[in-house]
């Protein structure tokens, strides 16, 4: 069983960023910049902004942060979208979500030139990605072929049982696996809460991604030895033990199931640390113009 | 064994648009229009576009078609497709494909306004499908679904294979089988030119849907008893008894599976019929400015 350090490859990842963006000043070129939106006070959005911005730091990227009171109405946030959509400056940006209930995401999301969308939620990113065109992926989907490809994982010809079907990891990571590249030439399956026969699924699964937001819900018995397993599982359980008072813990039942797999993601330091170093990895691709003009 | 007459349901869908477009005109509404741009003389395009031309009428909707010859630039053609974008009688419209080689398809396609992208090819229709949102969905997969809704065929917590991945069918008919509805809430799994288990995945699943383009490749042994199978193969198969030269033949090995089955497409009569009536449902939904504005 090989453990997938998504800490040590996220490190490595923001390096060659940075690296990167040093040649491009050497060279006279634009700095990457990325802006970000900031509606309220939610503490899980304060602290993965402040994260981005940190990252932005150690990549040598340009960072502008935005607030707004959670009271802003969605034409003032939307005015500043499509200013950020003009604003030369800025190679892309993202709004944090989820945003108040009385802003519609999906209206804010489109509004986003999609073409500084480095969050990768525009349809139009979204149908670049289900053609296979380039576009910007979004960021966990793309933290997790990052990993496969660092530890070169074959995924040809293998089967790749999806847990969960939601719109930022399930069904973009079903797209990507079934695409004729590498990573990619899977066969897929995808399962969901209406799913009859998940284990018999799992069980002749070489590759689980776990993304169901339902803690330990993969067991020993669900998984094939030698089998590869991602969890993109993050919940928070209470955990008197911890100072924060809760455990990371993801959809896989760590301890039962590692020893029977080739590779594993933990939680948290597996696919966590790589969904900041995707969004950075689009950043640089944004300012590089490397996808759209 | 029941046969799924794709025919008939066409018939009667086209029946049930003139029928509502009727009622537009007794209103005072806008006849629904459609146009196709037509690019040299393939036989296959001009077969195609034809049919068109005589569903439009059949289902009372207004139709032009404009035609180019072979060696028109990629300039021109654009040309016409901002001019169609811009034409406020205009409510959906079509370039036939294929273009010449010297036409980048993927340009044409995304030049169209995905407001009148009544084919669903443009990356906004195609991504706003993915994530789940009203949208055009395209020909084929959109004519799948009818054909499952009108015989009422079950497809929650079902196991749906979907055999080749191309962007026309495969993909989009896996991305729409997954979603939380109905027809749909399916255990997708998409098989390919790189899967390694196919029979197997085939063998387990309830519902089967062939579009590899391989004349009777399902057989018998690949199928359980009681699957619903669908088959998009229309290969043309050389036969000196047709007067055409050739039959027109689908993936399943259709005399020795549809026994087992409970539901089957036969090829011709199957899919094929329900293709330009799904143009014609995107024809009308735009014309009544369903979906956008």
């Amino acid at each position: 069983m090989k453990l997938i350090d998504g800490k040590a490859i996220a490190e490595q990842i923001k390096l060659e960023i940075a690296t990167e963006v040093n040649h491009i000043i050497a060279k006279g070129g634009k700095r990457p910049h990325l802006a970000a939106i900031l509606v309220g006070h939610d503490g899980g959005s304060e602290t993965y902004v402040a994260a981005k911005v940190k990252a932005c730091e150690v990549c040598g990227f340009k960072s502008s942060l935005i607030r707004y009171e959670s009271d802003v109405t969605e034409e003032e946030l939307l005015a500043k979208v499509y200013e950020l959509n003009k604003d030369n400056d800025v190679d892309g940006f993202i709004v944090q979500l989820p945003l108040p209930k009385h802003i519609s995401e999906q209206k804010i999301i489109e509004a986003i030139d999609y073409r500084k969308d480095v969050d990768g939620f525009h349809p139009i990113n979204v149908g670049r990605m289900a053609i296979g065109l380039p576009c910007y992926v979004s960021a966990t989907p793309n933290g997790i072929l990052e990993l496969l490809k660092r530890y070169q994982i074959e995924t040809t010809g293998k089967k790749c049982v999806i847990l969960g079907r939601s719109n930022i990891v399930g069904k973009p990571m079903a797209m990507l696996m079934m695409q004729k590249k590498y990573p990619g030439d899977a066969t897929v399956t995808i399962c969901h809460s209406h799913s009859t026969n998940l284990i018999n699924e799992c069980k002749a699964a070489d590759i689980i991604i776990a993304a169901l937001g339902q803690p330990n819900f993969v067991k020993e018995y669900m998984v094939k030895e030698g089998a590869v397993v991602i969890d993109v599982g993050t919940t928070r359980v209470p955990d008197s033990t911890k100072k924060s008072g809760f455990k990371l813990t993801g959809d896989v039942d760590f301890n039962a199931v590692a020893p029977k797999c080739s590779y594993i993601t933990p939680v948290p330091g597996g696919v966590g640390p790589m969904t900041i170093v995707s969004l950075m990895k689009n950043t640089l691709l944004a300012g590089k113009k490397a996808i759209y003009q």
